[in-house]
């Protein structure tokens, strides 16, 4: 084997003459003798390529980024240059991949968490041969249009898995990925027959780091003994305030130790590939999550701006670029990539070979466990099992009333059972969210079949994760759970997802000042308003059973969206009105005169204030309709005509009422009953009292405007 | 003296019948040798009483805990029970305070950060004598208008130095107050005169560590190497989904270790107070901030319950205070104090004492350093300096336009140096946000007398840490900046300084699509929309130089109410309407027929899109009114007249212009242009275009209407 030793890559970088490399502190890998597992190919030096070319190869990776970013005129080359080296053995070595079918379930995963640097990942997808990234759509970067957009987003680009830029977000999207597999293995896998064993690569840099939501991932990933995650650590030192001494001086190692994570360090990550091959080999060792912190030279090989916040977050420019070039001693015109690598760094051949070998491993366990093959293969593709939404009940005004949490845990069991992939749970709420499916155990360590997920207080880190799983296969149905108000603590997360495309289902229960005694704290108010305003989320206030009921059928129809569920504390009637199909139109007549019927006011309800609009009704008569309305955006989508046919605009007497923020009602309501300021600590029915949301107040405002 | 050892303890106890006390860990204390640095008067077991008084007192505070929460029937017994001996360690033999002054500037400070358990904070308030906190207000905990809500309210309870409740928040605030200290103390204390020093102390739980954000605080807390800031970690193991075994099986002393602080371990919290006062001893004499991690039994006293779930987030109920009264040995009622207890805890003539002296000592500072005096009187009482307005410049349409942010950068800098107390700075993002003070340096350990904040990439716990500063001393102001689109890592924090009345001043940049490049996760759209949302937050968006200025000035002024900045990444002019006096009306005429004249038309515009509504003004013509609106929440605090004046409910071609979501904007116009689905990547230019915001748009939605 023609090992490529430190030295010799050393030997070839002697051209180097930069700046000194950044000291590499005396930290040695910390290599556990835990119990070995089973695992794929170790990383290997290449026996079928010169040192030189692996060389060139990741510079190609270097020059790829430097020349487009510069033609973009914007971008971030530090990171490319600094990670080059890992990027390369990730890539080309050590990940299991098709490059030519993106979307080959048992893949290797990988993600940058440091999504600024995506410049490294569209030059490695070009050259491992995926067809979504062409040297055109290099040349393209950052442009209106281009499939290479400023951060990695897999909803543009072929090959992405999750959208980053955020920091932090991505390490814990590769925690859910990873857990994701986890589960599907001890799930799915048979002693005679492995279908579910892939790696889940990583990137962050000193930023995800410091963010505190890497670290609500990072402990999950050590509870969760997720051993075929690999996280690597890009040390360089430098964020955009200068140097980490500044604000960052924690031993992020010491500290992924108390996680309990395996932890080594490669001290020379700028030419050291046998030590990252190693580092990737112990890492599969290791049956706990593996953090390889990498020392690196933040845009390594630029004379004079490398180690600094210049080569951050700004192209190199012509002069630099130049020096870079003389620097590295490449001979290569822009975005040219040299025969040999591109010839060497394809792997389309080999991945197509990995996945036929697995099609055929799959194609025997369909023979061999057809029930088993049914579930997964649910997962793999989407599909979901026929009549699964008969699973949800419906209900009458007979029925006992209960609050809507307590309907949608009606709903979670029913699908839990229903759908293979239906999976979840809460951040240390679930006997208050009600999120637990009573059929399942809990996803632990040594449970990871089960399909309850304990997430712990950490609704940022859960909200990626959660995001991950449902991203992972398109047949996952990801929940996670938290009050309402904690929505605050992991709006980041939230937004991914609707950006992303991720249909994760985010249960938030105590969705008003409902909640009571806990008072302002724990009572949301601008936060229906304030996800009505985020596009690309399905905000969903239903009133009651039928209601809930059929929320939760839209939510999980979706292949490209979340739906955020508001759910209450408080007990709550079955109204005559409502119905699953209602929900589906956003709003809908359920009480009074028809749609397209004459009306003399409109009454609009949502959630556990529908009741107080059908109250108000019947008081105002014949004439007044009650419209419920729990979901704006899917109303929003109803042809023109039907959104006269509930709101006629010759009709002066709307009036809305929800206990919340009025904010946004002007669209559809003349005047709105609800709630402009903080909530209170009291018993949730003095607060509607003193606060106005009454039916009282409904009808006067009605007549007010009559 | 007597000491109350842990064994006399013990033995008073030995009618503790209950359940085993949870195995201690064999964590032994980690206590470091550094520099000793001179410290307070050490926390010894007190001299002049008896055991049995000391008893009485911790199980008063566990009582008057267990009878509030009955007799409201709602509340969070399990902490109080657990934690009164520690407690009581702090409130009455730690701490320097005056009950009968709550805004003592010297005070030591004290941070529920479990806030749940805010029922041992009332007990310990007024059995220490705060008359904010009288027995009746105990028995009418978390009823409507009391002052004993659900969680600990500054606002709401004199004495309560922070609102906390969402969990992780309050060890940030309590990083903020210690840093504040630190800060003062290297700015004011001389060889000769100390005026400035007191601790800060903080009870968190679990929850809180679980928080990504409490590591956030934690590093920054260890970075500036705060010596004065002692954390509780009350141990005990369970969280509202059962024992923390389920999620949380890191080394949280490890950790913290990591982070750089000293740590050290009670493992008997449940009786051993001279652990729990020795463990105060180190942690004054360790330089680094202290964790001192005890281990209790939640609900400690009752039989049936403790240790469980079942005590944490519900009333005893009378069965089981029955049980607890016989197994603790209480033979006193309801809500009663004993006699001895009552005299015993009372802090006031001790802490008047304490507040005498300090008050000699800073007359004494006055007459030696009186421009010193002038500067920390202003930090200590709010009062600004006289003209400190006149530092924010006016700019006229001639002079070179220049991005908002440089704008902002213009004003912080001549507010750092009209007002002592202006402090603050960025998430790593100092150079983009444009917020460094150019006459200062950097706060860091052993320059902490300086004035820039390096936060890094640390969103959610700068907005908790910056609260927190605003909050020690009402002549602090508080800046803290990131993206715009990042206040999504950090929303909950700038909720609660909105609901805290902290005047923080959140510095948001990069508010639009007009980022470019950077993309679509890097872009807010909702953003705007969700801040107007929000109760008691002050949302801005200057236009120019003047509503910069005008916008700071609104800001400082602020005592109870935050205010965010969104400012430009792209250049904008000065236009020649605009003034700083307008910015206070919330919405003003800055082109064409002044307020209340006649006009066919009304254009408005915000920050970077005022520009556009000028533009499509002077093509709609003389009667087309141009109107600025950088703050909606200003503009409703208006006279109806002078809204009338603005928007004539006669006009019927009102059109907006913002580059974010159309949400809300139905409230004031008739037709809104702006984007309401997410941004892209490309340069700024061509997205305006895409999205068709522009002048031909503004002007055509004009034209359709009239």
């Amino acid at each position: 084997m023609a090992a490529v030793s430190a030295a010799s890559m050393a030997a070839l970088n002697t051209s180097f003459a930069g700046k000194k490399i950044a000291a590499a502190k005396k930290v040695s890998a910390r290599v556990t003798t835990r119990a070995l597992k089973p695992v794929r190919a170790a990383v290997a030096a290449p026996a079928d390529v010169s040192t030189e070319t692996v060389n060139d190869c990741v510079n190609t990776i270097r020059f790829l980024a430097i020349d487009a970013i510069n033609k973009s005129n914007s971008g971030h080359p530090g990171l490319p240059m600094g990670c080059a080296p890992m990027g390369y053995v990730i890539y080309r070595e050590a990940m299991t991949h098709n490059p030519k079918d993106h979307t080959w379930f048992n893949r290797d995963r990988f993600v940058l968490s440091a999504g600024h640097g995506c410049m490294l990942q569209y030059s490695l997808m070009h050259l491992t041969g995926y067809p979504s990234v062409s040297n055109d759509d290099l040349k393209n970067f950052r442009q209106w249009d281009s499939v290479t957009p400023g951060h990695p987003e897999n909803f543009i680009t072929n090959g992405i898995e999750v959208t980053t830029g955020p920091l932090g977000m991505g390490i814990c999207n590769a925690v859910g990925l990873a857990a994701a597999e986890k589960h599907l293995a001890a799930r799915f896998n048979k002693p005679d027959c492995t279908v579910v064993d892939h790696y889940t690569y990583a990137i962050m840099g000193d930023g995800c780091n410091m963010e505190g939501m890497s670290g609500e991932g990072a402990s999950l990933a050590a509870h969760w003994e997720l051993g075929k995650l690999i996280a690597f650590y890009d040390d360089n030192h430098i964020s955009i305030d200068g140097h980490t001494d500044i604000s960052f001086t924690e031993d992020v190692c010491k500290r992924y130790e108390a996680y309990g994570w395996h932890v080594q360090h490669v001290e020379d990550g700028n030419t050291d590939l046998d030590a990252i091959r190693k580092a990737i080999d112990a890492a599969k060792k290791d049956p706990r999550p593996s953090l390889i912190k990498v020392t690196t030279l933040i845009g390594y090989g630029s004379p004079n701006k490398s180690n600094s916040h210049d080569v951050h977050g700004a192209p190199l420019g012509a002069d630099e670029t130049k020096a870079t070039r003389e620097n590295l001693d490449w001979k290569y015109g822009e975005f040219e990539v040299p025969e040999a690598v591109q010839s060497y760094m394809d792997c389309s051949t080999k991945g197509a070979e990995a996945q036929a070998a697995w099609e055929k491993t799959y194609a025997e366990y369909k023979k061999k466990y057809p029930e088993d093959h049914a579930e997964l293969d649910s997962i793999i593709t989407g599909k979901l099992p026929e009549g699964w939404a008969d699973a949800l009940p419906s209900f009458t005004p007979e029925d006992a009333g209960v609050a809507t949490r307590i309907h949608s845990q009606t709903m979670l069991n029913a699908l839990g059972s229903a759908i293979p992939g239906f999976v979840g749970g809460s951040a240390d709420l679930a006997p208050s969210n009600m999120t637990l499916m009573k059929q399942f155990g809990d996803f632990q360590k040594d449970t990871a079949a089960e399909r309850n997920i304990r997430y712990g207080v950490r609704e940022h880190g859960m909200g990626a994760i959660a995001n991950a799983i449902a991203l992972h296969s398109p047949g996952f149905k990801s929940y996670c759970a938290t009050f309402f108000i904690f929505s605050d603590y992991m709006r980041s997360a939230m937004r991914i997802a609707a950006l992303s495309g991720a249909p994760t289902l985010f249960v938030m229960t105590h969705d008003s000042i409902g909640v009571g005694e806990d008072g302002p704290t724990h009572q949301p108010i601008e936060h229906l308003a304030s996800f009505r305003a985020m596009p690309g989320m399905l905000m969903m206030r239903p009133a009651d059973g039928n209601e809930t009921a059929g929320a939760y059928k839209i939510g999980v129809e979706q292949t490209d969206r979340p739906t955020t569920f508001a759910l209450s504390r408080q007990v709550v009637p079955n109204l005559p009105g409502t119905s699953k199909e209602g929900v589906a139109m956003g709003a809908y007549v359920v009480q009074g005169p028809a749609a397209g019927e004459d009306c003399d006011c409109v009454l609009i309800g949502t959630g556990t204030e529908l009741e107080l609009a059908c109250k108000a009704g019947a008081e105002l008569g014949d004439k007044a309709r009650v419209v419920s309305m729990p979901c704006w955006e899917l109303f929003e989508e109803q042809s023109d005509e039907y959104k006269e046919s509930i709101f006629p605009k010759d009709c002066k007497a709307i009036v809305s009422i929800e206990a919340g923020s009025t904010f946004g009602w002007s669209k559809y309501a003349h005047k709105s009953i609800g709630r402009d300021d903080f909530g209170a600590s009291a018993p949730a029915g003095i607060l509607y009292k003193e606060f106005g949301i009454t039916t009282e107040a409904m009808v006067a405002a009605a007549k007010s405007l009559m």
